[in-house]
């Protein structure tokens, strides 16, 4: 006997991913040239050198039995080392190895401080626009899943939307930025200001509630933005991180949980994750892959080609008349749909080879969105489809 | 707030790794060629030079794009066509891409199959000595965990106990087999006989009682011992694997699930446990060692070792009158306890600095486990010590 809920939930199909064999199977009809795939969140542009390097010099010199033996469940202590020195020179704060627990990538990072934090009747509020598995993750730790609309101005947090749906289940605020897929970066205003109203409501309710900062797309800001360390404005946060967008590593799954010594009841918090990673079958992070992101914790992504795809498609669309919040991190454009309906907007743009995902599942069936992780010349091809979409 | 529970289990010390640790600190006091550490199911061999090449190969000649890009959840499509036309070969069924998903290693393979089959009350027999994680696993997925005793003159399986184990809420039998830890290779008679209960209770209940063939240590057998594929003797077989022992990258976090055709509800339940991999957090196994393994599939493990130190451990230690069944399969030895307590001779053994792991969290608290992959000389070094705790 199957669970049924589960096999029902195994059936739904992931937009993106129609959208993405939809492209796939046109290509071979039309030609690859004449499609013009928005659809997925996959870096484009190579990992950096450094990085092959890295791989190279561990498999051609180190003793193999211990490049690829098993390592602690948190990760090798080297490893960790290094990310810590990076992260707590970069911050400013003083994070240690015993504060980082590496696993397969921010998803099930965040998975595992979730599962922390699902007592009985626990809350958990994420900012609309969102990533739609937040809410795959919340439901399936026995979480409600609270979404609150940012404001779409500029898709900055609102405050008094969020402070409406804290109640004293309410055990976290997701908070990702820089956004997918809005782009938005929140600023450090926000975030104080975020940080008092959280504040102000946990000792309300007498007990903290934790901002989990989702932070994948942190290094891929543009024009110098700012992205503040979150645990720095407040204290009660964990971060998040993967290594698939900085260094053009999506496949190899390498990201961590980091709990600061300044987070509320940090120690408890920590080995309550650890303990929900054995549960979900964690056994340690893939160890080359360790090796390699210890040698290169210094890296930057490479921007440029992302960068140009955000101002070409940005000054091209709203010059046809899109509306659209030019975005200042990760690499994704959100578009307010012509006619107000996204689904519409993408299954007319189907009809012209133009894949676009709508916002229906990100909470936000009115915008949709574009990824600027493609190929220049597929913008530049791509344009005149989205000039007469518009008219 | 924290998890009470999630959080006390984390508190709960692995007596392996605690074994482990307490090795690296006598070394350090004692030498590390006075401390005989038999704690650890870690390969000792190093990975085939054919593993080694496949990475320097993939990472001089493939594009880093597409290289280290996300794969299907599932698993590259021609990762899997590689390992379902070796599968098919060796086992002589038609296994398809479709029929698996690869994971992060065996782990979370066992447990996404658990929970596509946590329906309520379910209920999930292991046969002792198991490996400690199967409790783990199905009492997160919300099972029902029943214990049945292999018979402890051989360890194979004691069709009458597990008969009695079956009840109309039984859902899976896991079968692990080459087994840890007792080395026993469930006979091709065995598995028949296996074969004709389940078949017959699950006529009585009306539904599927599924094997769960946990297989990491199916090509680690000696004298030629034949490892039947079950899915062959029984249709409802899930078959969960791991490359972590056979191409010694335990660490690399490398296997599947395999849901052949010819098992009840086959598409269902491949489904749901797809969903079950999306809910904890699973996104593709990591891509650069999917394409190792793809290139690697007919490479068969080096047990020269492993085998030297179970034949050289087995006749030393029987002839010092210890009592232990030979094993045919995996790379431990699985002995009685001299006094009938495992974890007092555990802590003898502890004095004179060898590390051996007591089999209560295997269910056999008479019983304590020796793993073979370890150096050959301090398998010779720590012969005087087992005999002396033999007197």
């Amino acid at each position: 006997m199957i669970d049924e809920t589960l096999y029902q939930s195994g059936t739904k199909p992931s937009t993106i991913f129609q959208l993405f064999e939809y492209g796939l199977k046109q290509a071979a009809v039309v030609g690859r040239e004449n499609v013009y795939d928005y659809s997925l969140g996959n870096p484009s542009v190579p990992a950096p050198q450094q990085v092959t390097d890295a791989f190279q010099r561990l498999l051609g010199q180190e003793d193999p039995v211990s490049l690829h033996g098993y390592t602690p469940a948190a990760g090798a202590l080297d490893v960790r080392q290094s990310i810590a020195a990076d992260l707590s020179a970069r911050s400013g704060m003083d994070i240690r190895p015993q504060n980082l627990f590496l696993t397969c990538g921010a998803a099930p990072a965040l998975l595992y401080v979730l599962r922390a934090l699902a007592v009985a009747q626990a809350e958990v509020i994420a900012i609309t626009p969102y990533f739609p598995e937040y809410r795959v993750y919340a439901e399936a730790c026995g979480m409600r899943f609270v979404p609150t609309q940012a404001d779409l101005d500029q898709f900055q947090i609102n405050l008094t939307s969020l402070e409406d749906c804290i109640t004293p289940h309410t055990q976290a605020v997701i908070v990702n930025s820089p956004n997918n897929p809005s782009g938005a970066v929140y600023s450090r205003e926000t975030l104080q200001r975020l940080a008092e109203v959280l504040a102000r409501k946990s000792r309300e309710i007498g007990r903290p509630i934790y901002i989990i900062a989702d932070e994948p797309y942190r290094e891929l800001v543009y024009d110098g933005a700012d992205v503040p360390f979150i645990p720095g404005i407040y204290p009660d946060t964990v971060v998040c991180y993967s290594y698939s967008k900085s260094l053009s590593l999506p496949g190899e799954r390498l990201g961590y949980f980091c709990v600061p010594d300044g987070a509320a009841d940090s120690s408890r918090l920590y080995t309550a994750a650890c303990a929900a990673a054995r549960m979900m079958g964690h056994v340690c992070a893939p160890a080359l892959q360790q090796r390699v992101i210890s040698a290169c914790t210094g890296i930057r992504p490479q921007l440029e080609v992302y960068d140009r795809n955000r101002r070409t498609l940005y000054d091209a669309l709203t010059s046809y008349g899109y509306r659209c919040v030019y975005p200042s991190g990760a690499f994704y454009l959100f578009v307010e749909a012509p006619g107000g309906s996204a689904r519409a907007f993408s299954d007319r743009a189907k009809e012209h080879n133009l894949l676009v995902v709508p916002g229906d599942d990100f909470g936000c069936p009115a915008f949709f969105r574009l990824s600027t992780c493609v190929d220049s010349d597929m913008v530049e091809r791509s344009l005149p489809v989205f000039q007469r979409l518009a008219e």
